[in-house]
């Protein structure tokens, strides 16, 4: 069967809400620097009143990948769940305006669409308090197994797991997408996220994850060890192909006895690491899904994380499509 | 009598919506380049479906101007109207963050918050579409004349001019002033709300107002002429100080006989002037507070536009004090 999609994403529909911060406010509110917390109404509420003037731009670990895929010229899709407030408006206009599919309907009861504070100190680091909102009713009745189905690849965020619903859904999502002969692909966001979660996600990476993504942190945390070779043996086994990022030092790509190592893309200058890892894997999926080769994969990751640590902001600031003409000639 | 605030701000509450465009865009929707439209719910709503991914930003003409005076360590206030909404809640936070007074009530009912959609084309002008919302329903009950009273300057930006409500509340607003014993200060917006009440601007400017800023467009608009010495010397008789931004060319500053000009400052990056005259008029008039003469004000003004323009949105990226500082030396 064809394929309509080259990848759909499933996430957190989330709008972020980015504001420069000193060390001091981590420190007194006793933030842990480049982690991600759940927060609730109230409380995200009594921080945003703590936290300094910031511009809104959509966000969303997975949502953010589909976008940076479709800057690309990929064919993506997402679903998410946003409110039907301004917010999720925002949301909505962002990610269809790249031309991705977002047919999601919106809540019209219960809690607003989701935001994240995200602090950016002066060292480019992020470390982001995020409410859930309406992320919390995606359930597995918003998958839609034709459009899964209909994707080279069904790309699920680790974040999902922190709710029982959002489980339900990714499960179903990737089921479909095998019995479809699909690909799925899973991010693992966070080493606190995967300290959630290690025995479930040891599970995924084992029997239902064909591509996986994973910064040095993630995957040392997944497999408790600090030997980065002794993880990179652990995920050989399992996955068809594991994408590990490991910053300012490159990334390594392995699959079955292949392992590339690929340079970080040069930056000028580094402002907000929020995304990096998103706008990897949107340009190493971009890479698979045009069938270039896993080193080339590698380096279109990072030419795309390059540009979106170059500014505030979790997506692409130019077109990813013409940037990656040019750096790769 | 003593006085709380430096500069208390009366303008349209306003979240910026920016989206890069090119030309091919302007033209297709018969958009003037530079200009800032008023649009209506119905037709904003079918822009927003046309323009690409945005960035939402804080923003509206004055109350750039008083967040920019307050990153320069200046007492500012601002009144303007915002929606008990999502956007509202932005705009008053992002405003409160700075440590400006910003006690106006929110509606309850009638539209939502302004927002204005905000073209950047390749060549960093800003060409604005400008849905008032909640705007409109400023009026002359929002205007606190105490606060007025405890102003050493109060500052409109013409784009009031557009409601008639809104021009009550500027005409109760300089009235309040001037009884005080306080100084008037306007800013003229933009050529075509220039071109839409000039002759009652050019009242204003005779017997209103102490402190005008326009730019070269603006001021040649004002009286018809196309001659740049001509405008000057008509507003010298009227205004107590008229600071006239000629974008590259630096300003030139005229009260009675004295007339400064001062260079622009250099930019390492030009990519989005929107908010340009806002930083500037922050500048300007925090150097007036202060006492400084007219050249270091100019200075000071051209300093801050420089910062604004260097990237995306209307108000400071950095704490302006800090910057000033540096620059001043």
């Amino acid at each position: 069967m064809e394929t309509k999609f080259d990848v759909t994403g499933i996430g957190n529909a989330i709008v972020d809400v980015l504001a420069h911060a000193d060390d001091g406010l981590l420190e007194a509110e006793g933030l842990t620097k480049g982690a991600m917390s759940l927060v609730e109404a109230e409380e995200a509420k009594r921080l945003y009143g703590q936290i300094g003037a910031a511009i809104e731009c959509s966000g969303g670990s997975a949502a953010n990948t589909i976008a940076g895929l479709a800057s690309l010229g990929g064919a993506g899709a997402f679903i998410g769940k946003v409110h039907d407030d301004q917010l999720g408006e925002v949301f909505r206009h962002d990610i269809q305006a790249l031309g991705v599919v977002f047919d999601s309907a919106p809540t019209t009861d219960g809690p607003p669409t989701a935001t994240s504070m995200i602090l950016v100190t002066p060292d480019a680091q992020r470390t982001m308090m995020t409410f859930l909102g309406a992320c919390v009713n995606l359930g597995p009745d918003d998958v839609d197994e034709d459009m899964i189905a209909a994707s080279q690849i069904t790309y699920l965020e680790g974040y999902l797991w922190d709710r029982p619903s959002a489980k339900e859904a990714f499960l179903k999502a990737a089921d479909a997408a095998h019995r479809a002969g699909r690909k799925v692909s899973l991010s693992l966001s966070d080493p606190f996220c995967v300290d959630r979660h290690r025995e479930e996600f040891r599970d995924l990476a084992e029997r239902h994850v064909d591509i996986l993504f994973a910064n040095e942190e993630e995957i040392l945390s997944l497999y408790q060890t600090d030997d980065f070779d002794a993880a990179l043996g652990h995920v050989r086994g399992h996955c068809e192909i594991a994408a590990l990022t490991r910053s300012e030092k490159g990334c390594v790509i392995v699959s079955g006895d292949e392992v590339h190592s690929v340079a970080a893309e040069p930056i000028v200058k580094l402002v907000d690491t929020t995304g990096a890892g998103d706008a990897f894997a949107a340009g190493f999926l971009h890479g698979v899904t045009a069938g270039r080769n896993l080193s080339v994969c590698g380096r279109i990751g990072s030419i795309c994380a390059a540009e979106v640590i170059s500014h505030m902001g979790a997506r692409p600031d130019v077109s990813l499509k013409k940037l990656v003409a040019e750096k790769l000639g």
